[in-house]
């Protein structure tokens, strides 16, 4: 399925950074704090709760304490940093903590995180005695440009990462761009993978004008655009039926290899880095199958490599990462099932491939 | 609220057992196995699995397996029988089985069992993978006429009933009637309560047609009308944000006292014989705070306690009562809210009881 027609002014869209519409729900990037504040005083619930975990308790937690007054009255669940905190025991912990702080159905859940925050903290609200509401304050550049919008929560088991979860909308999203502007690079650089997947799969232009920016610290604006390519995507289809796989791109293969790093090395790859990998990988079998020519593949093998760290992989892991690939949610009927570009700004949805052609695809990286 | 006309034309309902079309869904009584054949056989499923238990694994598989034919394929998840199973940790236990078969997104999980495993198997299926299709085959009484009709998924953690679920409907249930003949006494009546409580809330025709009936084993028209009273309840409010709370009757105090059993007694109270108990003391708070007369006070206590075995209860278990009542998912800011009954057949919802009206009402029940 060739996704050419769906995405043509994207940028058209003007990047006053105005309120994005979402799925009955609104992505709020001016003076977002205040607007959360608002959020909260107009909502007629009976208490709130704050989802952090020990980084974003530290340091945007006492904003959001500021922005709400002293007088403000929620209790706060804390949980670890990392991907470690999206097991299921995790999520077990925070509903007991919900229980125990006697939350009820007019609760709402603030997750004041990153991607571990929104996708357990949803799936928590999401679940608990049916579903309460819960908003989203992302705090790191991945989770600002990918998983605070479009509904899916999700837990791991046994590292097979969002392998529980629902397809619940926020009731709001707050879009903090001073959280962005204090974060490491490695963090940046982990959000800025799903930055320059929107490019690639959906905007030319957005993809050229990220090449030709400071990434560094990208900027408002930058964002705004990587946030308002991904909404009209989950607009158009929440359930992921068709359209919204093309966000998949680099999914297969990254995620793998995340989940093998994450089992295998102390210093585990983060989300961005694997699946930066991915998408040089799925950018390979575009080349070989989907019409990518060799030169846009070399640009985007380019781009990739000059912003990302090599990561060792040889062939004797290729089993080991076939074997997760096997377990990836996208698959049908035991086959695996790629997202690739037919040309950088333009996908296609619904590629199987073949084991031979994805250990290829991995040579290719190793090759590099 | 008072919910005075949405209940008048429920006996009219034809008896002839008509499929009854729900949210989305059919629910099938003639011949229903084999409409469960033809359901998977039409619909464009991966594989399917059966999560039964160790009775219905013994008495209610072979029939099943039997009409899917010899070489049907489908894999089999047993969890162990009684509530216990409904724990988050024997959820986790199906999740992983599934995992291990290679489930897909376009897998089917068929439920086949009482209300742990439509509960269970529902709220397992509505979250794996954000979500597979599952159906219900209901093999007790109190599955088919209460928990395998209208969406209601759910687990408990630390003993507290259904803390965790979600709103998904099954795509399709089906009632086999033979399931119900051979069922042991105690569980029928257990199922029973149930369609009394239909009767009390919306119709008390279907409540006279009842007390005039043969209630040893229900014949298949009394369980068709009292699904028909459930669906058409759901139909109007799946999310109960109002007329749905009418079928919470019985239940705020129900819950509560099955709960205490589950935890205290060797011998735990079934659900029917708990909310029996509930829809007495709630027929009392009734008596006292929504108008219902001491004439139909009296029949309902004489209707239940000629059914139901008495429990013995007394006011050193009031306040271990009271604390399980605050954790019940319909209260609303700290305060117990009940589903009662104006008269016999009518009902009205959210009536905030207090500490001392919820104690007197079970001293009525101590002292009858």
């Amino acid at each position: 399925m060739v996704t050419d027609t769906f995405f043509d002014d994207t940028l058209a869209i003007d990047i006053t950074m105005a309120t994005l519409q979402s799925i009955n729900y609104s992505i709020y990037f001016d003076n977002s704090l205040d607007e959360l504040v608002n959020f909260v005083a107009k909502g007629d619930y009976s208490r709130f709760f704050v989802l952090t975990d020990e980084n974003t308790g530290k340091h945007c937690l006492p904003l959001l304490k500021e922005k709400f007054g002293e007088d403000a009255k929620f209790d706060i669940i804390e949980i670890n940093a990392g991907e470690e905190s999206k097991d299921i025991d995790f999520c077990i912990g925070v509903w007991k903590m919900l229980i125990d702080f006697g939350a009820d159905r007019q609760s709402l859940l603030i997750n004041l995180g990153g991607g571990v925050i929104s996708d357990l903290g949803g799936f928590a609200a999401s679940t608990f005695k049916r579903g309460i509401d819960f908003v989203h304050v992302p705090t790191t550049l991945l989770s600002q440009v990918d998983a605070s919008v479009g509904g899916k929560t999700g837990i791991d088991i046994d590292s097979i990462k969002n392998i529980i979860g629902t397809f619940t909308q926020p009731k709001a999203v707050f879009i903090e761009y001073s959280f962005i502007q204090t974060l490491p690079a490695r963090q940046v650089l982990s959000g800025l993978a799903e930055m320059l997947k929107h490019g690639l799969i959906a905007d030319a232009s957005y993809w050229n004008l990220l090449k030709s920016s400071n990434l560094t610290v990208p900027s408002a604006e930058l964002i705004y655009l990587s946030i308002a390519i991904k909404n009209k995507v989950v607009i158009e289809d929440p359930h992921e039926k068709g359209i919204r796989k093309s966000l998949n791109f680099g999914h297969t293969i990254g995620h793998a290899v995340e989940t093998y790093s994450l089992i295998n090395d102390e210093d585990s790859l983060s989300h961005g880095e694997a699946i930066a990998i991915g998408m040089i990988c799925e950018s390979y079998l575009s080349y070989k199958k989907t019409g990518l020519s060799k030169a846009e593949l070399d640009e985007i093998t380019g781009v990739l490599t000059s912003l990302y760290p090599a990561y060792s992989l040889n062939a004797e892991n290729n089993e080991a990462l076939y074997d997760l690939m096997l377990k990836d949610k996208k698959n049908q009927r035991g086959k695996i099932n790629c997202t690739l570009l037919d040309t950088i700004g333009q996908c296609s949805i619904d590629n199987i491939c073949t084991k031979e052609e994805l250990f290829e695809a991995l040579a290719y990286y190793t090759n590099l």
